[in-house]
């Protein structure tokens, strides 16, 4: 065989079968110039429209209101750090010790973003999006609960394991309400209810049910929900990156438990010392 | 040996040598119900104080002007995505249609930004801070092109494969210009001025030389420029994977150049194609 | 608060709950001088054992014998590459035409490993467990066919997009027949007769049906398929990511579809041309 | 603008400027039945060709004697892992306790290959290659050690933050000094002496070190080192995945100094316990 008229792959159906076909985006046009995200000129963009309106065009791809942009860049501050013991800043420190590129610090606390941790907005969403407009909200959660139980999956949205009450959600909530309908702030406090009595105590809607109240606000596709959650969360992983480089020497051992924070003074902290 | 009372490394010094310290962060604290960032509660932020502005108190420890909040915003929207011919974008689409997990396609799409896409920010801001406040900027400029160029690297932030002129670098100086004072765009355009004269003809400054002054204006870490850019084209990444797996069908082959955009109306482009 | 006594989380139960305790690992204990992997030392191993028996120790915890290590070797060749137009290879050589590390590049290649692509071995293995030791596979493959029809899934280990008929995956039921009692080759069979009378065309057994067959045979945890098949690969991926770097220029535009052969004499593949 | 005949970018040069050209590869090409890698079949090697002699002959391209293959595998050997200590191991660890995706937990680990773990062997083989055929080492030696200094690099392939003295290096060394001239295993040892007379204490040289010897004995490209280390290794962070995953509960702090053994009995530890 000489290289000059041969395929890498050869055959008689297969090279036609995989053969490279024009395909369409309708995200981003390019010219020499200019680059335009769903039809706007970003030179235009920029200084003139809101990174969260912005965003919420590109992940939407229509036009955004005001009110809509501020409920999204309440999601974005709600999501942009948990501190150094959520296991992606861990992986992200972990990373930056062995003195790796940025980016591969980056990527490394992405993939610690699992089913228990980061990724379940996406779910949370699609479960959301099933609760009826005018219906029994009370039996669709007894449904939804059952459904999952059964499927030996962990109800997305509701409960916490370090945060019995999480103020971040509940301010979310409050968000959001003030720019929606309440319909699907009504569905997730019907699922956190109906898990409550199963658990025999209170247990609240967490930051990942609250976002996806709020994204489903939104009218966004549900498979946006872990990315938004995921992307917002990178801007603290870079912190912890950073802080990691030129605070510590290479190669350390890290005890997540033995984090001690000594930054800017927050006052609720010392009363709680006191108590315990 | 029994596991109960040995470590899993043996040894006289060594296992003092690598026992995990109590460590500090600066970051964030959390308590039960509450996380603060840099000392602000996010319950509190939430609604209130905008993305940016709590985005650049994460990075930089300090308070924050509504004019840094603004020009940060800028540059979030400047980066926020370049089409489906990026390498980051193609290794985004590629994994999505192998029907991989959201968080492979981001962390993959990240791990394409290279010293030739994307990861030289940093690099351009590490380089204008070294520029004299006040003094010769044309021979610090000389003096930096030549050192970039006995060591074989590419100056950052200067010219661009595809755009001759890049509006959005034009715009982002420009708004970067009315927020700062003018000391690291003047050492960027006397670089852009030196490398022009070397290839005989106008090389202009690119977005990551405007992202550069931008974010050295801010009195941001250098370590963060390849972040904020990587982060915020992750918007864009997440676009791309949601946009393949809705449309086109899994394992294809994608030939990049064979991306015909269909989507909202940009007027400059027909006219384009009436000139070809 | 002052950042000397307090911890980076808060709280009365949540402190406690997530001290971490310590745990114990099977796999591997160092001492000053030297590495036990499965209670071996590898210097001891190094250059007496084979690598694949040493693997198949590393993962199976016990004693391996030379007919079982001549399987495992087997699986690892049937592994180790399948040219450029699989997405991995695509991912891990655009991420080396950014000039991106090598660890990113491979990185990102196997995250390309998906639910279509790579990642079902472990499924397979999973499904071939089932299969019952005295009884009637064709029973047995009907349930399990209809099962996934019913949920949607691919039936993983059958079929290939472009091979008709897999010769690698062949000669591995061949190789590992001699090394097993032949049951769980049977099952595989007993699925692509199941789907070849679905799709009323002879539908084989595939090169992941092959390694689940000869996986199990040697009895590792259905949990190693995909990483087996995955690991084997990534000896591939930088073998494209070291060509790519060494004969393309940075940042080029790669269409799959577009790559010919020109290596090594293949005299199968001249025929073959002459027949289109 | 119209989807149907415009590309995602326009513009007169640009467009032909990035079209995808032709391409070619040497590494492996595919039939409707067959892979070929380097010219051989996978079928007909499966059960014939151990695994690494496939490996040398794809990352080489040329046929391989039985000799160069027992050293690549006694290579494969000395890497495949190196206990819960290590920086990748606790990346994989972490990931795996969210239950993210097996490929995930893999490519995270792999991401923590950096320039002080892993990512190293690479550089030595560089140096190595430079190391003169008939001459002064010990001046070659002076010379690399002051330029390396000077350039504010650590010297690769020399001393380790744990083992004083180790033993699989020195196994390697010996394996590899049987199947080539020496000439290399000098160059390393004289580095590894001028690195002592600085430091005023034997420092041998590391499994790095050892590592770079061989592979360069075997003529690859040091662009395989980090490649042959990291992949090697990856079999040991699958292992380090499965576990995790199978003995420990989600979500928990990982403290890596508390990691106690309990697997197969290492005689030499018990002695070491008593001496503490």
């Amino acid at each position: 065989m000489t290289g000059k008229s041969s395929g890498a792959h050869q055959g008689s159906g297969a090279g036609r079968a995989h053969r490279a076909a024009t395909w369409s985006t309708a995200i981003t046009a390019t010219t020499d110039e200019r680059v335009f995200v769903r039809g706007v000129a970003l030179d235009e963009a920029i200084g003139r429209e809101s990174f969260p309106a912005m965003l919420l065009r590109l992940w939407r791809g229509d036009a955004v209101t005001d009110n809509e942009a501020e409920l999204l860049d309440a999601c974005l501050v709600a999501s942009i750090d948990h501190g150094p013991l959520s296991p992606s800043a861990l992986v992200t420190r972990t990373i930056a010790s062995t003195r790796a590129a940025p980016m591969s610090g980056l990527a490394g606390g992405i993939l610690a973003f699992g089913e228990l941790h980061g990724a379940v907005v996406s779910r949370a969403m699609r479960i959301l999006a099933g609760a009826p407009a005018d219906g029994d909200l009370d039996a669709w959660a007894d449904g939804v609960f059952e459904r999952e139980r059964a499927a030996e999956r962990r109800l997305p949205g509701i409960g916490h394991r370090w945060h019995h009450h999480d103020l971040r959600a509940e301010r979310l909530l409050e968000v959001a309400s003030a720019r929606s309908d309440g319909r699907h702030e009504a569905a997730v406090r019907a699922l956190a209810a109906r898990v409550s009595r199963h658990a025999g105590t209170s247990i609240p809607v967490n930051i990942d049910g609250a976002l996806a109240v709020a994204l489903t606000a939104l009218r966004l596709d549900p498979a946006y929900g872990d990315f938004l959650f995921a992307i917002a969360r990178s801007f603290g992983l870079a912190a912890h990156f950073v802080e990691e480089q030129a605070r510590e020497r290479p190669m350390r051992m890290i005890d997540p438990t033995a984090a001690e924070y000594d930054g800017a003074v927050v006052p609720g902290l010392e009363l709680q010392e006191a108590d315990e």
